[in-house]
């Protein structure tokens, strides 16, 4: 298979994005919310603060009568009453008077602004004000944050700890969330075997196992995790069980492009195969299905370009599954040398950030799980490029732009 | 109290740096150290990959009886095996032979390079192949990602999917990690109530259970949640019952500087208050105490103060607490209007990014939560500015970049 044979990454992720499903959504306790994907528009019960309250310890008072005192010229009043936080004055504020106010406590009816304690002297039911405040002065007046019936978040958006602060002030104790899509993972390849510490023969260890479903995490899925050998009828039979019981299927392995292999030729069986071979380096035989109606990503074997296809394909899509619809961010760096590509094919460059700079890694090949480890970032030569020389600029992409 | 009587932002850094304490190991299964941070350095077991291994699927030949050929001038040669992933050869391959080999299966004795399929026409065991390999080609040499006894990641990184698949290849089916830590959280205020959408009298939702909940789990802790009204014993009997079950606790409210206020009066009692007041906005009263040897958080009650100190003084300590020292990056940007500050005192502004620009938002208040939701940056103004103007550089603290 030639380069002209495989799709542009664009023309994938547009026929990506086309065939997503979605998985739902649930209502569940605002103490469960955080990372799940709001999956309703929030609209204040509210007032946010629900009356005029304290800023500050201190004294309630009639602000006019604070006009023109100081240190030098303190003004004297009366302590009529003193409120706590969780308490309410019931006494109107008469002129000549003041009440002790906690902060957050609702300013008493007749006061109009609060004079911190460091500025006064007090004696048992003698106030003396060494200050002059203005009206409003150390208060947060109602509605000040938001006020009932404001849009206070938007569904779509991923719940933190902010945004779930805010959506209990406006009054909710539950809320509707995306579904965590549930993602079937089934690692193919007769020659895997979980981590020992003496190989035999061809075996070689599944790290992508321990890849894929952190990556599956990282992206807020929940992976069903699954080992097959390369024989068709088993695969065949995993297939079916890991799509029944999940929202979408990843597989790695027996994508070979040359040549009908186990994996896509199970998909092609059982679905429509929409994708088969990307102009991507690393990852060119990435492949997609629809099968029974949900999305069915199979990624290389080699477990560096099957991470490199997850970021480029599958993790924005897991997302939008759970309504998450993000624009992912990049920036630009100086090749700290001439980084080589080729014209019509999308590279992702393993490379480290040096400060302005970014250097490509020296080490390359597809099952070099060394190389992820050791970078920091990919450098994203796009199809239109033919490389760029030292200390030309690039485009980077900082892994952890990819948390989400 | 005035500025000069608080304690510089970077005074108080180094004294919760000196005061943690470590929350321990544990051995895990690899399967579940996602997000977690390694306590042990990894020394490979193995060699990664174990044996020559075809990087393709195609024919493993002596490269030698290939030279000189091509799609015009073909080399005709027997097919004596064929080998899939997870097999062996058990012939030895001898002048004008080849072996059908699949990608990751090892190379058979005596071949030094793999032919792709797509190079080859065969019929039956009859093989043409239409081009020249060198030694070595398609071919992934043993010990090429690393080799036995190489140290493949050191004791304090956090595991994402790439440290667990390569912790997988050296061997490993559990590693030693750091315990995430407990993390007591005191929420107080007799005001505070559970979200509901009618409140009486003085009543203030209480959103710093969630927020601060949230937060705590944001930096890989384990929050144990108590709200507690203002009263100095029961504030008192679940501060020693939180540090008997944690490895630290958190509290929010009581702390105001001017006068003693619950919280840090009962920290004084059980133990040493060693900051009380800081030079930072918002979130000038956070006091630090050492009770019972761990350390104690104490922040405002107002929501906003709360998650600029977590952000300032907690998040990164109980990060050490579990192994993990980070540098946090900052990026520039220019000011899209002017922003004043006053010397000696550190501002976090929550602010906007708009390309190369930031821009301070107009809401302010350390109540005003709407301003956490709508802002995606701090602007840091470190204690030696009085402010810059609009168009001049200021550093900035994106939010995403405080994530782990």
């Amino acid at each position: 298979m030639f380069l002209y044979e495989l799709m542009p990454v664009q023309k994938a992720e547009k026929i990506l994005r086309s065939n997503l499903n979605t998985a739902g959504t649930e209502i569940v306790n605002l103490d469960q919310t955080h990372h799940r994907v709001l999956a309703q528009n929030v609209v204040s019960l509210l007032d946010a603060p629900p009356f005029d309250r304290s800023a500050m310890d201190g004294y309630a008072v009639r602000a006019e009568e604070t006009f023109g005192h100081s240190e030098e010229n303190p003004v004297q009043l009366k302590i009529v009453d003193r409120i706590g936080a969780g308490k309410v004055s019931k006494m109107d504020l008469k002129k000549g008077n003041a009440i002790q106010i906690a902060t957050g406590a609702p300013i008493p009816f007749g006061a109009n602004a609060v004079v911190m304690e460091e500025y006064t002297q007090s004696h048992q039911d003698h106030l003396e004000v060494r200050t002059t405040v203005i009206p409003g002065e150390n208060v947060s007046p109602s509605g000040e944050d938001f006020i009932t019936g404001d849009l206070i978040l938007k569904a779509g958006r991923v719940l933190n700890p902010a945004e779930i602060g805010i959506i209990a002030s406006a009054g909710y104790s539950e809320v509707e969330v995306y579904n965590k899509p549930r993602v079937g993972v089934m690692v193919t390849g007769s020659e895997l075997v979980m981590p020992k510490s003496q190989l035999e023969g061809a075996e070689i260890i599944n790290s992508n196992h321990f890849t894929v479903k952190s990556l599956v995490e990282s992206a807020l899925g929940v992976p069903d995790m699954i080992h097959c050998v390369d024989d068709h009828d088993l695969v065949r039979e995993e297939f079916l069980r890991l799509l029944k019981n999940n929202d979408c299927l990843i597989t790695t392995g027996g994508t070979a492009i040359s040549k009908g292999d186990v994996v896509v030729d199970v998909a092609n069986e059982l679905g429509e195969v929409l994708i088969h071979g990307v102009t991507l380096r690393p990852g060119k035989p990435f492949a997609f299905a629809v099968v029974e109606d949900k999305p069915v990503f199979m990624l290389s074997g080699f477990p560096v370009a099957a991470m490199v296809q997850f970021d480029v394909f599958v993790r924005e899509n897991l997302l939008r599954m759970q309504g998450l619809e993000r624009e992912l961010n990049f920036i630009t760096k100086t090749a700290a040398r001439k980084i080589p590509s080729t014209l019509g094919r999308t590279d992702y460059i393993r490379a480290r950030q040096e400060g302005d700079a970014v250097r490509p890694l020296k080490i390359k090949g597809s099952g070099i799980i060394r190389s992820m480890v050791e970078s920091d970032c990919y450098i994203i030569m796009e199809e239109n490029l033919e490389g760029v020389g030292s200390g030309e600029k690039c485009m980077v992409l900082p892994y952890h732009f990819l948390q989400v």
